[in-house]
């Protein structure tokens, strides 16, 4: 069997949400000093790394992260204490999230089908239409 | 503060995942004994509906539903032990889950902006007002 692993967002209601795409960009930020390098390491784009630190930043009365250098494209960025506490509250969450999913979903994960086992072409069988399940 | 609520689902790799939409048809079904049915009340093409249950079908080795008078669209249809199986370790997750969150995120969720507290306009303004209401 394959261990289940949870995917998930937390939602403050109107108040704004978090989720891995906010947490990841957050910790790259965190690593690299510079909100321009951490949306390259992450594949997304200037503005929507933008746009998600807005978002965060407008969501709490603590800020996330300061600009270090003042306002320039790709200048330097660090956490605040705030945005260090919000990743670890995030990150430890997640740790037990998943335990407790292995735990509670061991006798589902048992019964998953072996995909080898069946048959190569499988078309009619399987699924066809990747599900987004919201 | 507003009690955290998190959105989540269950991926099982390649063997498929679970999540919100696939379970509320599934309890839908067990209700109401029609696929189709099921289907309108959730708001989703009967279409969408079938393919969730294929999806779940093809998942695991035993069958989330079986249809109870043969294959005609609308038919009906009936949750076996391993659907209802299904439906109760994700609904227990799932609560055990949203108490977890209300503890782990508290001291977050206690510093979620009050939208009533920024201008009308208030896209640029950080909040000036601190409401009392919390």
């Amino acid at each position: 069997m394959q261990a289940p692993a949870v995917r998930f967002r937390v939602d403050f209601g109107r108040h704004g949400a978090i989720g891995p795409g906010k947490i990841a960009l957050l910790e790259h930020i965190g690593t690299g000093g510079s909100l321009s390098q951490a949306a390259r390491e992450l594949g997304m784009s200037y503005r929507r790394a933008w746009q998600l630190l807005e978002s965060l930043n407008s969501s709490f009365r603590e800020r996330v992260v300061r600009s270090a250098t003042g306002g320039r494209g790709g200048g330097g960025a660090r956490l605040t204490p705030f945005g260090r506490l919000l990743i670890r509250v995030y990150r430890d969450f997640d740790a037990e999230l998943q335990l407790q999913a292995a735990r509670s979903f061991k006798s589902i994960a048992d019964l998953t089908r072996q995909k080898g086992a069946r048959g190569v072409r499988g078309r009619r069988a399987a699924p066809i239409v990747r599900l987004k399940d919201r």
